[in-house]
């Protein structure tokens, strides 16, 4: 009957440890998200298959997790289709539900699911898992969580603002140095639009997102390969190589863009929110990128990515504007923004910056040693006393040797330990032992309440 | 390509407000599992089929939601078991991992795998959803989640009685009218044992279960028809008359149970819990009830069930000690006790009740009205200022009609309004209005921060 127990490859199971650490980053978040007027919201972990599928292309549909039909499935399949033995065919026909994919798609369903029940404009954050049958990797699970903050039915710039304002929040309660990378995509689409190249504005923003790993020749050679004429590919030149502060190169953009309406309209848009960012004296930097060329499949407007400064891990939030997201869903013309946070690779940061708090509201502060059971009576309304003052204290649950109950106080990294044996009952009192550096107090009640109150 | 959208039959969306409402209660709850020592864990939503499989019988079994496999699946099945089509069969080939059905399994699981990385006795809760392919009906979902708080490793009476104490605190934050229930297996083993009936404990305490609903008569004949002699049933009479308070009642078993090793040691264990919940001046009634007979397939020791006194709703939490957990997981001897809070039915019991508090700290208290560009720049320093606060605060996000950003602020019951125009900022000033009762105010900054800061 024995079993050796494991876990799906690419799951992860959470020690305490762990949890401590990962719930200081998600209640960090979400304290902040509130503090700008953000909801929450939950939405079911399976969604039908018919709101999942075509939203992620087709490897997207490959990478869903397909729920099996209750019952007796197989006698539901068509005799033909079955037949075939077409894994894809018999999916169609075995399963109508799948685990989300990202909190987006199933946002979007939402939104005109109780678009009669929810004000706009819309704010509400999500913080739930989802699941990719990805092959799995250092750094990449088939199960994680999704921080998604967005604003819907807003066209305000105020909503860009304060969606910056957040991220300067956030990294700025982590203590982690963060830059924000700011794109607009009608900047992107004026420059192909001024090269002549309307129609490959996803090939040069490719080619421009990867400036900085391949450098300029092998960009250009890139370009030509994927059929940007060559003259074209001479007029992007004098962008690729666009230098300064960020109001530098705006006002370099100003010239080179100023054929183009729309190109003119996404410096516009970037020059107000610069303008807003101004008065909000934020302590982290942001900066004009126009290699940024995150989700150009759905971003309409502003983009936004955001990089620890002393950790090379890549984008650790990311974000933008979105024009139709809820079109797909029967709802068009609905602008929305947003970012979402990577939890996962923020963990990384704090780890490796060693950035986590020591001290946690999770875990114990006091243990009361056990030496047997008057002592346990003894020490019972105390216990109480402490928990009323909000304070998190254990009793040790046997008269167990000092050696395993000690151990037990420093695994668990219990910061003070209550002894009351024959001679602290005798004096109405408590020995307060400080794990840390080892001294010792003899206390009454009340001044041990006192102390670890504090 | 427009969809209407929907969610799988027994699953939800959880909109702001009812998110707020469930989330007073989980905060309540881990509030005090932290008060008392335990830390959370989380495990994967999916697990393999092994692992799950088997432990919930046969029912449970057909109720696993189960993941169809990746790739192409049905190339992997032997042409053999494919030919049949028979979906048992097909289920073990073409999937290999099921969505947790509840949070025990996964727990003991867990517990053997991280054995030598976790510090025993182990306390530990655990929030997270369940998946049931249950017919959905009234107040029965396929999603739900489950709150779960035990020990593991520790055979200490201590434990009982702070799980007592969890349910007390617990219920006395929410304000909820709560009688725990108690009773002991071993109890209802020593009355098996007396009437002769060793072999048929579970029929007996399941007919004792029904005594309130069905009445003496029918529990007797039940019994009969299950093929209790009558001898036994006449035996069984004076027990199912005990009456009185639970001291009373437990001095009338030790009458009745004295020649069952078993019933003694069951009596000895309620006792000692007794008196150790005495010393811990609970305000929720505790009484031992007889008829509790819950969980006997796994159950060994004390089993406890809550009730709302003021709403007729079944139980709202219940939980006992289970000798042999890890057992199938290859770990044997490893002793645990805990309880399990029914969130879902808790929602219901505040609802009813109507006592989900007015004020939540994850709604906006105060929103800033929007005038116009002027004003917005005017207003930003402040609104970043009360955030530094922690005063949850909102800006309107365009400077729209007057009715419709009051009608915002309605909607959302954000209970301060700010308002700052021309008049406002000749004077360096801004008007703070009272939603709830009309009045208003013309405050300088500082006053304003002041006020929304308490």
């Amino acid at each position: 009957m024995a079993q050796k127990p494991s876990i799906p490859k690419g799951t992860r199971d959470f020690l305490p440890t762990e949890m401590v650490k990962r719930n200081y980053i998600f209640d960090t978040i979400k304290d902040v998200f509130r503090l700008y007027g953000f909801q929450p919201i939950e939405t079911p972990a399976m969604e039908n298959l018919s709101t999942l599928l075509g939203k992620y292309g087709e490897e997207g549909d490959k990478l869903l997790f397909k729920i099996l039909n209750s019952g007796d499935f197989a006698s539901k399949v068509s005799d033909n289709v079955y037949n075939e033995k077409d894994s894809v065919k018999l999916t169609s026909q075995i399963s109508e539900k799948g685990l989300r994919y990202d909190l987006t798609v199933p946002f979007a369903r939402f939104v005109v699911q109780y678009r009669n029940e929810i004000s706009f404009p819309f704010r509400r954050y999500q913080i739930q898992p989802v699941w990719r049958a990805d092959r799995p990797q250092k750094g990449r699970y088939r199960e994680f969580y999704q921080c998604d903050v967005d604003v819907i039915g807003s066209n305000s710039l105020l909503n860009e603002m304060e969606l910056v304002q957040i991220i300067d929040d956030v990294f700025g309660r982590l203590k982690i140095n963060a830059v924000v990378k700011i794109n607009n995509r009608k900047i992107l689409a004026g420059i192909a639009e001024i090269i002549g190249e309307n129609e490959r504005i996803t090939d040069i923003t490719v080619a421009i997102d990867k400036l900085e790993k391949i450098g300029i020749d092998n960009v250009n050679s890139e370009l030509s390969e994927k059929g940007v004429s060559g003259e074209a590919i001479l007029k992007l030149q004098p962008i690729l190589a666009i230098e300064g502060n960020s109001e530098e190169k705006i006002t370099q953009l100003e010239n080179i863009l100023a054929a183009s309406e729309t190109g003119k309209k996404g410096l516009e848009e970037i020059k107000t929110l610069f303008a807003y960012l101004k008065v909000c004296k934020l302590k982290t930097e942001v900066e004009l990128d126009l290699t940024l060329a995150r989700g150009l499949n759905y971003y309409t407007g502003a983009i936004f990515e955001v990089k620890a400064k002393d950790v090379a891990i890549g984008s650790i939030c990311g974000g933008g504007r979105y024009d139709d997201l809820t079109g797909i869903f029967g709802l068009p013309d609905v602008s929305g923004v947003g970012v979402s946070f990577g939890a996962e690779r923020i963990f990384d940061v704090l780890t490796q910056l060693n950035l986590f708090p020591q001290e946690s509201l999770e875990t114990t502060k006091v243990l009361f040693l056990n030496f047997g059971e008057k002592e346990e009576i003894y020490c019972l309304p105390v216990l109480s006393e402490l928990r009323k003052n909000n304070v998190n204290a254990e009793i040790f649950l046997e008269n167990a040797k000092m050696k395993k109950q000690m151990a037990y106080a420093n695994d668990k990294k219990i910061p003070f330990v209550v002894m009351a044996g024959e001679n602290e009952m005798n004096e109405g009192k408590f020995t307060l032992k400080n794990m840390e550096d080892g001294s010792q107090q003899l206390l009454t009640a009340g001044e041990l309440i006192n102390i670890l109150s504090k």
